[in-house]
């Protein structure tokens, strides 16, 4: 073990093991994670080569190996929940995406929701075994976010009682589906029905996409992967052009949506019931993105305190570099923001549950706040995580830049998010919509509830932008509930002005939908800042639930940190509102340097507890040792380029060169 | 050509082959460069396969191939004038780098200006002929940006009249030079020098590392890749272990400083000497900065212009991306950017070759301003454009994630520039000492000439932090030459603040090393409003040469977008030092929007003046052409996972897990 960490892990104030229980949700449920991944860990079947080390075909063949094996070894051991599912396959999967994700994130979810029981009773059995293995084709070459787009369509035929299905364009071909390239013999289609001459809009058909026996792409369908990506390198993402397909009209997932044999079509009951697998989804980034930064903070931060270079005093030893101040900086608010979008991950969650459950009853009331919330908080979390991890990665110096610190791994494999389940932009301007909406009611005098409640109380005050200092500021920067309302304020300003653009833009008469395209950098900003509140609210709201003293005084400063720090990032908002004052700001930079002094002492300790598994984090620099410099060299030299001392292109290249000069 | 597009050039409101002629300096010079690059694009012999089709041993293998060739056609065409080899060599790497880069870029400028006559006849034949290949071994496993901390140890033996070169720990194996880990068969190794018992800092020795006829390594010589990385595929970084290899003393580069037989040491004349050449790559830097920025705003904004997507107005046509608000404030102000890199980049390379002529004539006066504006200008250009690639990355929605965009290649080999020739912050720190003197200087009564001139006047007014609109302002926010002056004054206003802070921590007791650290925050923040400021400033200066009115016009619409966009980006800063009202913000937000649609307009053509060449561009959505899809749908076809309909893995895995069920 590394003198200096363990100097930094004997110096913390509190008891790391007791936070790591909070993050797990109780002790039984830390006892329990630990006992899946000792399965992962212990067993010699998930030793493997570092995909870094293999080509992209390797990559691909050592994936498929694992997602065959897990699914072996969940039923051997019996894992059956959910979580317990998750957590085993984070542990084999490391940093890294699993070959046969699609399947069961989509294919078989879908199956599970929208199959009639007819349906079920052929699909299931077939899927559960993997003689079927799917994926979901939606997104096409030339569309993406905006479904309404997509131009594949599934035309019924009376006369052979089929869909016929077709790419009529190039930008039809479905793309990027995961595992549709090799792995998959089967997708869920999307299309536009088309029956009886006219056009029903997106539904969803179950295509062979391959010969089940020998896997050869059958007659009509030509399939293959989309080529190497950022990163995905373990999945086949895939494309998928139809021509002339023939299906029998049973395909056609029919739970909801129905087409008779004659033809006749039946729209669904409700269109709120496809709705709640997208926001389970964006739900689910949230904690994504909170266990990616995770990930990047632990390996920067135990790195910073093993790494020593330069000097602060002349002539004495190099100091470790957590010791300057611009690396605290640069690293201790993202481990803020780290446990920030912990909490906020597991409120989401919950809060997807929640009402999940009031669904099921019938009540669809909190849907349209939580789609809101999922969506921005989807996009802010994953925006802002984005961004820390690189970051993190360049806070290590040129070693961030090695495969081996992992660093460059979880930034390609994360940085997707921004993009999938809806393009960000995309998204904060859905939430925009929400705000937008709620205050338009507020204004006509509605009121309102659940979290944009806020915005009642604009109607009550004046809130404009005006001179700084010229409204009294009762504002506590130390006190948490102080700037939560500050961050409110904020928030309820911007939206009032990005309402108030749009009138003015009316009024310029312009159409409903000029007015709004020409306002949109003032709705991101007012969702941004929406999300922001939500963020630091919810930190605050979970301090109240923990009792233990010495955790209880480092997270309140972690949060206290993450809220100051959002303020003097963004301090022009909170001048212009005429929230804070000019010495105001300028304390909370003072504030934040104290609250960094504090926190650098306990900040090996608060990556610690998050517990992440030295074979998951997978990375030289983040080992939980701190024995950084020798596993770094000992993965140099396993690599391929090293097999031969001397490398062919020399004999080829090199040596004929110098005869040619 | 996509139609689109064509309609977009059609609207351009100047002659982008004018503005060409601007960028490159000049009409002869573009045609001289398109001469240049043709000789690659039409030359079958750089035909070759796409990088990312194949392993890392075959994208080195290619490389070195490149490599030799590139060395071979120059000769035959006598191509020799530094700057048209820099052409050449672009157009031939595309966005990658070079197997032997290191070769040109430190080997043999070291030796032409580090060796004795003597060594300059022994060394040049030979590595000029390629009968040595070699590359500068500075950084360490343990150390980078800090020389002095360096542990490698060169020890005189005047008995042998060697050196003996040791690594004496882990952490001072030599780590990440270029070329080291294969290519090259000798090393400048920077060692710390001993000789009679006592150490000079660090030197510089020619190590062979590898027989120059086997290419086996030599005795003593652990040396090997240090395995894959971000990027940076085509280079085989190093690493070297020394264990006890003796050198002859004439291996010691000796024009400056000397080990005579008997051991005696005499010292360089002057330390400014080595200095030059670090002066001499940052400043290239920021010019490299301009060129990724430039390459990632051409690919997002041409595939902006050709990518339809969802609606603004119900029931008409999807419109083409580049129409919305949100994707015009990504990509507008990133091409305002690349614009005013350009121009700062122009400048420094000017600046360089000036300052270079004066100290070639024993003027060293401009030398640390040089030092200082390098430094910052490196860092602040490196880190805008490294933020900025990755937003025209996402822009492009998932089509960017695919390595058939470009953007990740562009970005992996884009990002090391934050950390190489410089730790960025510790760039920023340098600058920032220099201001800091600067202005100690000016408040103790000297006059300062040159870019930090502007430092004498905060001894003239009180610049200090204090409430917005407190103080009449007169900024004319359509008029850059106000805005540069703004700018100036929140760079004035940051230095003060940060020297101030200094003089406080001081008060507090504190020692000078530990006011310096405790006060690094706001140090960072005044050189990044410094360098700011200089490239606002910069940017107008450039206009003044204009003559061409359309083109005047629409740079000056970018520099003013510039500008603005900044100061709202940072408005807090301005208003905190009362230089900016809160209307005067709000109307720049009004005023960003106008200067948005209004270059819009011109996007596309201002994108083009770059004058990027598809080959050298390599990105299926940045064509010139804009025929997006076809290209990727082929692209994807013949990428490796698709040579075989049936991937192996299916029989080995998926196949039998059936039947395990």
């Amino acid at each position: 073990m590394n003198p200096d960490i363990v100097k930094e892990r004997n110096n913390a104030t509190f008891d790391v093991e007791k936070l790591t229980y909070i993050l797990d949700g109780g002790p039984e449920k830390t006892i329990r994670r630990r006992e899946i991944e000792s399965l992962v860990f212990n067993d010699p079947d998930f030793k493997e080569k570092d995909p870094n080390f293999l080509s992209r075909s390797e990559r691909y063949d050592q994936a498929v190996r694992k997602s065959a094996q897990m699914i072996l070894k969940l039923r051997e051991y019996g894992i059956a929940d959910p979580d317990e599912i998750q957590q085993y396959k984070t542990m084999a999967k490391g940093n890294l995406h699993e070959a046969m994700g699609l399947h069961f994130a989509m294919f078989l979810p879908t199956l599970y929701s929208q199959c009639d029981p007819q349906q079920s009773r052929k699909w299931l059995p077939l899927a559960e075994s993997f003689q079927v293995v799917g994926t979901y084709a939606q997104t096409e070459l030339g569309h993406g976010t905006h479904l309404r787009g997509l131009e594949t369509t599934a035309t019924f035929d009376p006369a052979t009682q089929e869909f016929v299905l077709n790419s009529p364009t190039i930008s039809s071909i479905k793309w990027w589906p995961g595992g549709l390239g090799k792995t998959s013999n089967h997708a869920i289609v999307l299309a536009q029905l088309y029956t009886l001459g006219k056009c029903h809009g997106l539904h969803a058909f179950i295509v062979p996409v391959r010969d089940m026996s020998t896997h050869e792409p059958l007659p009509g369908i030509v399939v293959g992967d989309i080529g190497p990506k950022f990163g995905f390198s373990e999945v086949d993402n895939g494309f998928l052009k139809l021509e002339n397909v023939r299906i029998p009209r049973e395909n056609m997932l029919m739970k909801y949506a129905k087409v008779d044999p004659d033809g006749t079509y039946m729209k669904p009951p409700s269109a709120k019931l496809t709705y709640g697998t997208m926001v389970f989804i964006r739900s689910m980034i949230v904690g994504e993105s909170a266990r990616a930064l995770a990930k990047s903070c632990t390996i920067a931060i135990r790195y910073s305190a093993v790494r020593h270079q330069s000097e602060i005093r002349q002539g004495e030893p190099e100091p470790q570099i957590i010791d300057y101040q611009t690396q605290q900086y640069k690293l201790l608010p993202l481990l803020a923001m780290a446990y920030a979008f912990t909490f906020v991950g597991q409120y989401m969650k919950q809060t997807y549950l929640r009402i999940t459950g009031d669904i099921n009853q019938g009540d669809f009331s909190e849907l349209p706040e939580l789609h809101a919330l999922s969506a921005g908080l989807k996009a802010f979390t994953t925006w802002e995580a984005n961004n820390a991890i690189e970051v993190c990665r360049m806070s290590c110096g040129g070693h961030g830049y090695s495969r081996s610190s992992a660093l460059p791994d979880i930034y390609v494999e994360f940085t997707p998010t921004c993009t999938y389940e809806g393009e960000n932009t995309v998204m904060m301007l859905q939430t925009a919509r929400y705000l937008v909406k709620s205050y338009r009611q507020a204004k006509a005098g509605q009121q309102l509830s659940g979290i944009v409640s806020y915005l009642n109380e604009t109607q009550d005050r004046r809130v404009q932008p005006q001179p700084v200092a010229a409204r009294p500021t009762v504002v506590d920067i130390n006190d948490l509930s102080s700037l939560v309302e500050v961050y409110k304020l904020r928030a309820a300003t911007l939206v009032e002005m990005a309402a108030k653009n749009i009138q003015q833009e009316l009024q310029r008469r312009k159409s409903q939908e000029d007015a709004w395209n020409n306002s949109c950098i003032d709705l991101v900003r007012a969702s941004d800042a929406h999300c922001h509140y939500v963020v630091v609210k919810l930190f605050t709201d979970k301090l109240g639930e923990i009792g233990d003293t010495a955790i209880h005084s480092v997270l309140s400063n972690l949060a206290l940190l993450y809220a100051l720090h959002g303020i003097t990032k963004n301090s022009g908002d909170f001048l212009m509102a005429g929230l804070l004052s000019v010495p105001q700001v300028l304390q909370m930079s003072l504030r934040i340097k104290e609250l960094l002094s504090q926190l650098r002492l306990n900040a090996v300790a608060l990556v610690d507890a998050f517990d992440i598994h030295d074979k998951k984090l997978n990375s030289v620099l983040g080992r939980y040792d701190g024995n950084v410099y020798e596993h770094m060299f000992e993965w140099a030299r396993s690599s391929p380029l090293n097999t031969e001392e001397v490398h062919e292109s020399f004999h080829k290249y090199l040596k004929p060169l110098r005869s040619k000069l």
